[in-house]
C-alpha cells in the first residue's frame, strides 16, 4: 500500500494566542492512527491570508494528503476554503443542497448572515461532508496528486464529521485496508509493557504493534494492513488474544479510553448500583462516570466529604475514629465506603481519601491515598502511595482510577486488591 | 519596537498519533501573547531527525524566535538539542553544574542511565534553564540573528519553567515592554461586547484591546507597549477602569482563567464556607472548586444526587415534593440548596438540578436547568434554558458557571439572579 504521508493545517488565531487548545488536531490523528494514515506533520496558522498560504504551499510539497480544520464558515470569511481551493485551481461553486440546508437551521433559532449563504459556495468537483452538528459544510478533493479535506473548527464539529464521513472517504482510496484496535492497561507501565513484547514486536511485521503511555495508564495498539477488513481483523484476532493471556488482569478494555468507560460496558452487561464517598478527588469519581450518558441506572449518587465534619455529619464516619486514626487513613477510607453505601442503598459504595497537595498534614507524604470499596459483606482498601512530586492533578486522576479499577475487578471477579 | 514573529516547534511522535494534546503550545502562547510578543506558527513534528531538520530550516526562514517543545531528555537520546545546536553551528559542551546536579535526582529515588548525564550537554554559550520540575534542562541562546529557546516536553516542567526564565529571558530583549491584562467576563457574549468596544477599538492603537470567547464565556484583553512596565501599567489602567465601568457586574475577574477562581479570590478576602448539592452537574462543581490548592477553607463538601433516591434519602428533600414538581424543578432546586447548607452546616448551599441530555426527561427540553443559592435567611433559583443542541459536557459546564457566578454575586453584594 502506498503510505499517504499527511500534515494536519489547523487555522486559527485564537489557537495562536493560547485561547484555545488544538484538539481537533489530536483527536483526527488519533482517528487517523486507527485507519494506518501516517500524520507527520501539525501545522497552526492565524487568520491571515498570506502566511496561510505559505504554509498550504509548505504542506503540497511535503504531504500526500493535507487535512484542515478551522477557517470555515462565516467569522472567518471562508478563508480556509478560498485559499485552498486557488491553490489547487478550482474554482468555488454553489451547492444547492448546501444551500437549501441553510434554511434549516433558520428553524433552530439561529440568525444567518448573507455571509453565512458562502458556506454553501464549495471546491468545484469536491465530495461535500453534510454538517449535522453545525452550518459550515466540510469537503474533500483529489487535485494535482493530493487528496484535501477540509473540516470546521469547532471540536463538536470537526470530530464526528471526520468520523462519519472523513475516515470512510480515505479508506476508500486504498485497495489495503488498514484495522487498528488498542488494549488499555492500568496496573504496568508502558515500559514494563514494552520489555515483556519487545523481542516480538521487534519480529513483527504485519501485524504490528506498540505501546504507549498515557497521563495515568498505558496501552499496546495493534495494526493489521489487508486486503479486507474482515481479513485484517482475522489477523489481529490472535495478537490481541495473546497479549491479554500474557498481561492477564492488567488489561481492561480494547478500544475503549478510560477506566470508567470500561466499567459502564462491565455494568451493562451485569448492573449493579454504586455510590462514592470522596474527599481528596473531591467529586472526581462522580464527575467522571456521570460524564458518561445513561450513568444515573448505575451510579446513584454520593457525598463530597471534603471536611471532617461532613465526613461525620453527612456520611456518618464516627469522630472518635477520625480523631484517632486520622482522615487519611486506612479505618476513615474503610468507613467511608461502607457508610455511602448504606446511605444511598447502593449495592456497592466507593471511598477515597489522601492527600492531593500541595500541602501536607504533617503526618503523611503529599500522594498518600486510601481508596476503599465495600459491598454488604466485604469492604478492600488499597494504600496508595503515589510520589509527593506528582501534582494535584495527576494525584486525584489516579485515585479515581484505583477507585474504577477495584470496581471493574469486583464486577469481573478478579482480585480486588492487587491494582 | 521590532516585532518578533515567533514559530514553536514541538518535537513528539505521540502528539501525532493523537495520544497526547498540544497543551504546552497553547499554554507557552498564552504566556508569550501577555508579553506581546507575537506567535505566528505552531508546528509538531514525530522524533524524526531529517524531518526535523526539515522543520528547523522553515522557522529559521520565517520566524524570528524559534521555541521548542519536547525532544530534550534521555527517552528521545536528546534530539531536538542536537539538531538545533547543529542547525545554528554550535557545539555541546558539558555544563557542569547541570551535570553535578543530575545527582538530586538520585536523592530522589529515581535512576539515572549514562544517557542521562548527556542532558548536562549543552549549546556552547547558551543560557541554561535550570529544570526544577524535572531532569532535563532548557535554555536559550542567539544565533545567526535568531532566537531559539529549547523547552523539555512535559507541560509540568515546560510551562512553570518558561514562565520562570524563558518570559524574563524574552522581556529583557527589548527596550520596550508591553504588558497585558484580561478581564473575564459572564452573562454577556464576545458579539455583544465585540459590538459595545468597536468603534473604540477601531480608533486605539497603544493600548489596544480584542474581546475573545472561550467555551463558555469570554474575556477582552487589554495591552500596551511602553518604555517600562510600569508605563505600560499605566496606560492600561484607565482602559481597564472604562471597561469595567461600561460592562459593569458582568467582569468577574481580571487575569484569572474560572469563575472558580475569582471566587477563591473573593472568599479569601471574605471568608464564608459552602456545600454544593448536585444532580445534573455530577460532581463537576465540587470538583472544580477543590482542584483549587486550599479549596477545604471554604469547601465543606456536597451530595451528588444523581437519583431521586439520593435526593430525598441523603440530601432530605421531600419525597412527595419531587413526587409533585419533578426532580427538574425551581421548587426542588430551591429545596437542594437549603437542605445541603442544612445539613451540612454551611453559611451557603448550591443547588444545580436540570437536563444534560442527550435524554430527555418527556417533561423539559435538554439543556433546562434550574441552579440555587441559599443562605441563612434566603434561596435564590435561577431558571436556564441552554438548548438542546449544546452538548452533556457544555450544558454541565454552564450550570458550573451560573452556580459560581451566583456565588461571586453574592460575595460582591450584587443583584443575585441576574447572571
Amino acid at each position: 500500500m502506498k503510505t499517504y504521508n499527511t500534515e494536519i493545517l489547523s487555522v486559527g488565531t485564537e489557537l495562536l494566542l493560547g485561547h484555545v487548545t488544538n484538539t481537533d488536531a489530536r483527536d483526527v490523528s488519533e482517528l487517523l492512527s486507527r485507519i494506518g494514515v501516517n500524520v507527520l506533520w501539525h501545522t497552526v496558522v492565524g487568520d491571515n491570508p498570506g502566511r496561510m498560504r505559505d504554509c498550504v504551499e509548505i504542506a503540497k510539497r511535503r504531504a500526500d494528503i493535507i487535512i484542515t480544520t478551522g477557517g470555515l464558515g462565516p467569522t472567518c470569511d471562508d478563508l480556509t476554503k478560498k485559499i485552498l481551493a486557488e491553490a489547487f485551481g478550482l474554482p468555488l461553486v454553489r451547492n444547492e443542497a448546501e444551500y437549501e440546508g441553510l434554511y434549516d437551521f433558520i428553524k433552530l433559532g439561529r440568525v444567518l448572515t448573507p455571509n453565512n449563504y458562502a458556506q454553501a459556495d464549495l471546491p468545484e468537483g469536491c465530495t461535500v461532508f453534510h454538517n449535522d452538528w453545525g452550518t459550515a459544510p466540510g469537503c474533500a478533493f483529489e487535485a494535482q496528486g493530493k487528496i484535501v479535506i477540509m473540516m470546521p473548527g469547532p471540536p463538536n464539529e470537526c470530530v464526528p464529521m471526520f468520523r462519519k464521513y472523513a475516515v470512510p472517504y480515505l479508506k476508500k482510496l486504498s485497495d489495503e485496508q488498514i484495522v487498528s484496535h488498542s488494549l488499555r492497561i492500568f496496573g504496568m507501565g508502558e515500559s514494563t509493557v514494552d520489555q515483556i513484547f519487545r523481542d516480538e514486536m521487534n519480529a513483527m511485521a504485519n501485524p504490528s504493534m506498540a505501546p504507549y503511555a498515557k497521563e495515568c495508564d498505558c496501552l499496546l495498539q495493534v495494526t493489521a494492513k489487508a486486503h479486507s477488513e474482515e481479513e485484517a481483523e482475522a489477523m489481529i484476532r490472535p495478537v490481541m488474544a495473546h497479549v491479554r493471556e500474557r498481561l492477564g488482569e492488567v488489561v481492561y478494555g480494547e478500544d475503549v479510553e478510560t477506566l470508567e468507560e470500561a466499567v459502564m460496558q462491565l455494568l451493562k452487561r451485569r448492573p449493579v448500583t454504586f455510590a462514592a464517598a470522596e474527599s481528596c478527588t473531591g467529586g472526581d469519581i462522580a464527575r467522571r462516570f456521570t460524564d458518561l450518558p445513561g450513568a444515573s441506572a448505575f451510579f446513584l449518587g454520593g457525598v463530597v466529604s471534603y471536611t471532617n465534619g461532613v465526613k461525620a455529619g453527612v456520611l456518618g464516619v464516627d469522630p472518635a475514629l477520625i480523631e484517632e486514626k486520622g482522615a487519611v487513613s486506612f479505618e476513615v477510607a474503610k468507613e467511608m465506603a461502607e457508610r455511602v453505601r448504606a446511605l444511598t442503598g447502593a449495592d456497592l459504595g466507593l471511598g477515597v481519601t489522601g492527600l492531593a497537595g500541595p500541602d501536607g498534614d504533617g503526618v503523611h507524604e503529599v500522594g498518600t491515598v486510601f481508596v476503599s470499596m465495600a459491598d454488604r459483606e466485604k469492604t478492600w482498601v488499597r494504600e496508595l502511595h503515589l510520589g509527593a512530586f506528582r501534582t494535584r492533578g495527576f494525584i486525584r486522576r489516579m485515585a479515581g482510577n484505583h477507585a474504577f479499577d477495584m470496581l471493574r475487578r469486583y464486577l469481573t471477579g478478579l482480585n480486588i486488591l492487587v491494582p
